[in-house]
């Protein structure tokens, strides 16, 4: 989907340079963002992730005044809005190796927010395509994302709203685009995104949540404990708190627990809009 | 580096839509060839890496006369020029989901070749970075390349050539842009490449010539193995064949493996130009 309006650098843009190292090699970090009445919902906690990608990158921090800045811009015609900030290490540098003092490009493009989700809950399935062991860039939203492609094209052959992932160990890492909670033995988990996926952001505003955290358990989930999770809800910065209403094939029902994140998330500044 | 020239889909082009899913995703495939006097070096191993990779990832294969017509126009001013093709998914789709029917995007472009190496050799390093076990994608030249730039990173800061990595299971895969050989034993190794790493055009090139190939052992190759190894060699389809000269500090001796090796190159048709 072409965005409706987009900036490079803070200057209105409709095309990148192809000497972009985000398009080359994917060496660059993204935000995907939800803007409801001209304010960013969980920005501290989307700059804290890219400032993070940065310095994991070694990609040239940018200026949270400049991010802020070509956000302003963006939302002053389109209150509500979904905003993608992408940072790319710029342009050139001979094959793999990085342009030496290059400046980061900031590319932030708008698009209209999504429709809400089906209040009734989402209907997900189990994903084939595993999230391969990589703790070095685990946790990070990077551009480099053909294993979500490949699984989302999972989740659209079955005719399902989402798909979980699991790492190359076995493990439960994430949906395509969100991150996983399960209500397995009466308490909530969480998988540690440690060796594989993306910590997410709304994720994050979960797990800062005093009262919400109190009594979550980050740590391995197995798909055997997902299989007979009494409650399963998934968290995206843009979509929010969706829970499950089937996880392949089998129905679930949605509970207190996704109840319970949502007034969480809300705590935490997320607003439908 | 930008390109001198490039094109997109066949016109003259200087930049990249931004919805593009090859910089959105690094959803896409790439070759990066050598052209001497107007004609491409290993141009059929090119495109059948290319086929092979639009099987491995639903792309929309494309035409094999569109790609060697957009060459054709890129060479005519310079017959001698390094060309990087590169094929997306396209633009557009929501989120990772794959649009519909969407037709491939092919963009091409024309760099000066290098220069030649340093017929002494390289020095090349051992990479702290390492490759993660990922069948799924092992081989293919796929735009999701962050570990070889990070890998090339230390490269630089060790101020050598070439660096080698490990995959997540402590074998040797590839250096940050060339294939691995080694003499152990008096036999010539080189890794498997089917759980991490890039198949190059220029391995294929020395498998598939018989007399080299003959007494060539595909498999796993160890960093113990190649720590003791009697001589090492990089190939490349655009740099060819670059022995090594030192690996990690210890000097290597430049020798017939590496010769013959470059003489099967030859005899598949790749030429200094």
């Amino acid at each position: 989907m072409a965005p409706e309006a987009a900036w490079i650098d803070g200057a209105a843009a409709t095309a990148l340079p192809l000497d972009d190292r985000g398009f080359a090699y994917g060496d660059g970090l993204f935000e995907t963002m939800r803007a409801a009445g001209g304010r960013i919902a969980l920005w501290d906690l989307h700059l804290a992730r890219l400032l993070d990608g940065c310095a994991r990158l070694g990609l040239a921090a940018p200026e949270p005044a400049a991010l802020a800045g070509d956000c302003a811009i963006a939302l002053r015609d389109a209150p509500d809005a979904l905003l993608k900030l992408v940072l790319t290490r710029g342009g050139g540098g001979r094959g793999y190796a990085r342009p030496h003092a290059a400046p980061i490009r900031r590319i932030l493009m708008r698009h209209p927010l999504p429709a809400s989700s089906d209040p009734r809950g989402l209907r997900a399935v189990a994903c084939a395509t595993c999230l391969p062991l990589d703790p070095r860039l685990a946790g990070l939203k990077h551009l480099n994302r053909l294993h979500q492609v490949l699984a989302r094209a999972e989740v659209d052959a079955a005719g399902a709203d989402e798909g979980i992932c699991l790492d190359g160990a076995g493990r439960v890492a994430c949906a395509t685009a969100a991150n996983v909670f399960a209500v397995v033995d009466g308490v909530v988990c969480t998988p540690a995104i440690e060796a594989a996926g993306v910590a997410g952001v709304a994720r994050a505003a979960l797990l800062a949540d005093r009262r919400f955290a109190a009594d979550i358990r980050v740590g391995e989930l197995w798909p055997e404990q997902l299989a007979r999770a009494s409650e399963v809800f998934l968290s995206n910065a843009v979509r929010g708190v969706q829970p499950l209403r089937e996880f392949d094939g089998r129905p679930l029902t949605v509970g207190p627990a996704a109840e319970a994140a949502r007034q969480a998330l809300s705590r935490a500044g997320w607003v439908e809009s």
